[in-house]
């Protein structure tokens, strides 16, 4: 590999090849994977970006994207070999315009998703996209993995907010498709096929991002209920009452509340007896005219007539409204202190959910007696963080050893039910083999068909998505 | 063409092959291409689809997909060579399934998309999607074509409603993707490659679509304004105010209304005094317990104190509802009685819509002394039908034998722009020549790319869409 040839195409301050200073590129938050780089490239505009992949397509040198690294399936880390460059698109980060009439914005890569919502806001207007690490997390790896999030009922996934996309081809063309426009039926919509693709295709330098009118009240209940089929019918009565105005309905099962009050400082059951699944339920609204909170007593008031909800509290204050979210945001962080944890990240039809977790939590608790299921998670786009703690007393590493063997029996009920084995966090590394298993295999052709033909070389994030 | 193998492979009842039977599917309603085929197939499984396609690609044959046949840009018709077969889609009209709880249903491409909305209905949901020619149109058609319609500003175009879909490849695989979910992250997302494609990478032949609550109440005005900023910056008021529940927000000019008031029945000028622009809004809700009349009239309120509005209507009955959309859709018929019209199918970033009207405008005044601009349509969306009407006492046919001219003065600015110069209808062989001058050429590349690896016999719907 040329590298001095590398350095002059990227320029000084265009790259970082200490080894202490391209530490924090090549290990991970959850330190699952590690790799090794000669370089980490980190251009400051779309044409050195194109120079970059013209330069490594001539010489055959795999390129791995990355963004603010926030990923969990290690789609933006390099191999062990020494051979791949990491390209951080972290110095691509100007907000080139905000248009608030359009409703729209036009941001680049490597602008990090917080100081996009704030960037929105200061327009007076609302960047719905909203997950755990946005303080972190950068534009394009966001749109390269298709981001959920706690909006999805409401606002779509990440693709879903994107209107035009600026993207390098492997050889390094640039194709710019940062156009503004809500409809445009001029041929074949290029810009899905580069979001989600985790880098493989392409990688996207700036998008033209739908905004919306910030909402002016918002409204949060957690309700009480019998059992996950009553999540179900509570999201239909939420909706014909509150229409798009239901943002959150959240699930949650007595085990993870439990762990959350024991575990939590501050997080306390807030009603006075148990029951077995707990809904969070949040509406928000543009409007001044009418009480959002008299919406969440009507929902609750029809729900608990059908026997779908037991109890209900609605939050009075905004301090009040934290601490039902904490309950839901503790989920994860709770399980950890009972041990190790194997977890599944799945999708199937709303109308499915309570067979799968029915099928999928007899299934576990037969292959390993004593398994614990926690799962919770977003009950309006079918998504289920099928998590589940080791049995009391286990050995940790024993169990945690059975991770892919208790995937396998989950993934295949999914499969069964026609689901994602991978609702919100991508492919990359992680379910890379497990893809030809469960996808048909037209899918995968195609995938590889497309593939072949934008990167012939196959320099584009090696070893992510396709089997 | 070995005619009879290809019929045996369709079955008894499975073709049409008598010219006078397959006239309807060889003349378009505006009469403007005309075609020849041998054979127009009516398979009724996507089996017998798969097995047309395998026997049309092993034999080199020429495969022209056909729904409702009410397209505006021809490309649902084959040539005149009289090699060419129509794949007519009508025959796959099965509902499979309706999953109210999941928000989801499963229907084949020959569904009427009048049809669709009732069974949602029938099922207490709505399916958004509504155009003029509803009664006819094909879900097949109406996805491959990526239509748009009156609904695009609260719930997007076809491609939006969609989870998942059947398709069947030019070599005959069948791709079953028919996924009712919200969140799948495992791949590339290749339905949106097939949506918008106009039938030339492949055939739908089903799909999942995504449904909603319906409405409880809607509500509409007709409101009066100054200019089109003017319309822009209601917009963003509408917004602000009733953030989704805004459904429609039409522009239509003075010239408009004259020509509806003077040839269409029943229709009048609302107003006592003449004004240059009207918008006529509309705003539905599930909500029960607030007023959308009061929220118009908020918004009516607020954009007369900032000179936005000089006078409004809401309509009080159904009957006046009625009356105020007979101004908007009369818009176009009205028009035929002044003569020759050309029509323009733009959109632009909304911002850029009274930047468009100025330019635009003159350019064709300068061009041809005397036109008539009627420049209608989706100020939400940004998208314009620029229609123009000749000058009075012009000659028609020589008016229209300058149609061409005048798409490229006004294309060349929409370009400029960086809009699109076909915002709904598509590109079919209409506008085919004009793609290639107004798309990047690196965008024309990937489209052929594409094309070239998954329809390599180039039997899919020749001639439309790719130059």
């Amino acid at each position: 590999m040329n590298l001095d040839a590398l350095k002059s195409t990227l320029g000084v301050g265009g790259y970082i090849d200490e080894p202490t200073d391209m530490a924090p590129f090549l290990t991970e938050w959850r330190d699952r994977w590690r790799g090794r780089t000669p370089l980490v490239a980190r251009p400051d505009t779309v044409e050195k970006v194109a120079a970059l992949l013209a330069f490594c397509n001539a010489a055959r040198i795999p390129v791995v994207p990355q963004g603010g690294h926030t990923g969990l399936c290690g789609g933006a880390m390099p191999d062990e070999s020494n051979t791949q460059i990491v390209l951080s698109l972290g110095r691509m980060n100007r907000f080139r315009s905000v248009d608030a009439d359009a409703f729209t914005m036009t941001v680049e890569a490597g602008c990090i998703l917080a100081d996009i919502q704030v960037a929105a806001e200061e327009a007076d207007r609302l960047f719905p996209l909203s997950l755990a690490s946005e303080g972190s997390a950068q534009l394009g790896g966001v749109l390269s993995t298709n981001a959920g999030g706690n909006t999805v009922l409401r606002y779509g996934n990440a693709r879903d907010l994107v209107l035009g996309l600026e993207v390098v081809l492997p050889d390094g063309r640039i194709w710019n498709g940062l156009r503004g426009l809500l409809k445009d039926n001029t041929g074949y919509d290029l810009k899905h096929l580069f979001m989600g693709a985790e880098g493989t295709l392409g990688v996207i330098t700036a998008a033209v991002l739908k905004l919306f009118p910030r909402p002016a009240q918002q409204a949060t209940a957690l309700l009480s209920l019998p059992n996950a089929t009553a999540a179900v019918k509570l999201l239909s009565i939420a909706r014909r009452q509150a229409g798009d105005d239901l943002t959150s309905l959240e699930l949650m099962p007595r085990r993870g509340l439990e762990f959350v009050v024991r575990h939590m400082p501050g997080c306390r059951d807030p009603f006075a007896s148990p029951y077995p699944f707990y809904v969070l339920m949040e509406l928000s609204s543009t409007h001044t005219n009418h009480s959002l909170q008299d919406d969440l007593e009507t929902i609750f008031t029809e729900a608990a007539e059908h026997g779908l909800a037991a109890d209900g509290i609605v939050a009075r204050s905004e301090a009040q409204r934290q601490d039902l979210w904490r309950l839901r945001e503790s989920m994860s962080e709770a399980q950890k202190f009972e041990g190790g944890s194997i977890k599944h990240d799945i999708s199937v039809s709303i109308s499915a959910i309570p067979e799968f977790l029915k099928r999928a939590i007899a299934a576990v608790e037969s292959l390993i007696p004593g398994i614990r299921p926690v799962p919770f998670g977003h009950i309006g786009d079918g998504n289920i963080h099928f998590n589940l703690s080791q049995p009391e007393d286990a050995d940790k590493d024993a169990f945690l050893a059975r991770w892919e063997e208790v995937n396998g029996v989950v993934h295949d009920i999914v499969a069964e039910l026609n689901g994602s084995i991978s609702a919100e966090h991508g492919i990359g590394q992680l379910k890379v083999d497990e893809i030809s298993r469960y996808k048909p295999a037209v899918e995968i052709e195609l995938m590889e068909q497309i593939k072949h033909v934008i990167d012939p070389n196959e320099i584009m994030n090696p070893g992510k998505v396709l089997p």
